[in-house]
């Protein structure tokens, strides 16, 4: 198969109890490219401006990403400034610039539109909308949002998911588009749009998978008590299930459940550092020792 | 073995999006209890008042519970008024009359005195602390608490922690009782108070079992979307857990882990009705079609 994600490239100035770190690479795109190259070569399609360093499109090719979709812009790169405090389950977003991001039209290359797994990386619904005739031979479509969308374009978003195959969402998120307290009851309605699958990630609480022919499976997370940078975590977890996917070529329920350890995996690799620093390291053989170890903390 | 368990019996008045009952049967020993008669024949240690129906205890008789060890006392039984709204993942207490429980000095009947299996469920600590040297056989000792003791009777609860094997706890109350955010780092300094098994509730994100040696155990809750009354929830599931145990007749990890599935079987039941009204009605067939189900939905 072949991977597509479209999505935001950014420097991120991140705050938690464990340092600050100014203008380091981040972006929705960023974390899931890097997450799934450790599974398959992913295609990526984002928009950097002038002053983006060209080390990190280096750190990108250098983990077989395809960068051939990235555009070059006139202006600032997207920046976001967040704090994380207390249980830093959720980050306090202290100031948004999207720059080149804010006017982004995504343009996919004529050699990835016979990508068949897409992924519409966390962005605004509109841009997302623009990539879908933009891939005729795409099997498997799925789709990220986050409560700022959910808000603001809502009836384009429900517009967007009734034309995609999966969704991830969080569970704030998944109970803000729904209205809905139970989670349960929550991803029945939103299965309900006409999805195919639906991922429920719960951060220190795993993560949930629903099909439309009512399977259900559950996974906790990987144990950390060293979580020093929660951003992105949700990005390296999709991009460690469509990886998968994409390397297993084949997206049957059976499949998707060890999609979902595997996104788990690399969530879990995300977090343990700034950035993509612990992620970037990461091997095969590392994902695959955890993988192994984390198994068995939920096998009978 | 044989298995004691100390708490509360209590009349419940309860609030819940799915209507309000008032003087219902309820306390933590009652729940425990009812939960652990699915797998062995609990032997229980509380009061009530001269208030209390005589068909309650009628009922707990015809679940083979032996009702030996409860006090009759002069004046009310114990009563809790409480409220659930929103996602019902806690309850607002509007008032506590602890009426009889008040001045409760446990007295374990002579035939119980062989218990090797002993729960101590929530009531304030000193309660609990009085039952210890009345059970010289105990081999496992779990006791279950509340925020109002970790904030009232910190010291002593550590004092009787470090006295158990076992601790069963939720989320919110770990990170109160260590003032750490990380749940994983909460448990660490948990288990090093000197305890052999903790147990971390989660509600509706499941259930993690942690060991002196290290070992770790994580499983999600059985999906529902008709949570009705969540009170008594984490008394089933211990009552399960111990129950579960009980029948076995060992506790080690391995057992452990199932009792882990058992414990959230019997929790799930006990919060799709009001009271007890669905617990007493559940059988040995549909605790076992339910748990094969469970099992499933986290097996790879």
């Amino acid at each position: 198969m072949s991977l597509l994600v479209v999505g935001s490239i950014a420097l991120d100035t991140v705050e938690t109890p464990f340092g600050r770190h100014a203008d380091i690479l981040g972006g929705s795109a960023t974390f899931f490219s890097i997450s799934a190259s450790l599974f398959t070569r992913p295609r990526l399609v984002g928009v950097v401006g002038s002053d983006f360093p060209p080390e990190h499109i280096k750190a990108l090719q250098k983990k077989k990403i395809d960068t051939a979709g990235i555009e070059y812009a006139d202006g600032q790169t997207f920046r976001w400034n967040g704090r994380y405090t207390g249980d830093m389950n959720s980050a306090e977003t202290l100031s948004v610039h999207l720059n080149v991001f804010g006017s982004f039209d995504p343009k996919v290359p004529d050699k990835f539109r016979d990508s068949s797994l897409v992924f519409l990386a966390n962005g605004s619904t509109s841009i997302q909308m623009k990539v879908l005739n933009q891939v005729p031979k795409a099997k498997f479509i799925m789709v990220d949002t986050m409560n700022l969308w959910i808000e603001t374009e809502r009836e384009m978003l429900i517009e967007l998911i009734k034309k995609a195959n999966g969704l991830i969402l969080n569970n704030h998120e998944a109970a803000m588009l729904t209205g809905k307290h139970n989670l349960i009851a929550a991803a029945k309605e939103i299965l309900a749009y006409g999805l195919d699958v639906l991922v429920i990630k719960k951060g220190e609480h795993g993560a949930m998978l629903f099909d439309r022919k009512g399977n259900f499976f559950a996974i906790p997370a990987f144990p950390l008590d060293n979580v020093k940078d929660p951003t992105g975590a949700g990005d390296s977890f999709a991009g460690g299930f469509m990886g998968y996917l994409d390397k297993a070529g084949k997206t049957d329920f059976n499949t998707m459940k060890k999609a979902l350890v595997y996104g788990t995996m690399t969530a879990s690799f995300a977090v343990e550092d700034f950035s993509l620093n612990r992620l970037l390291k990461a091997t095969p053989g590392q994902l695959k020792t955890r993988a192994e170890k984390f198994k068995k903390m939920f096998t009978l």
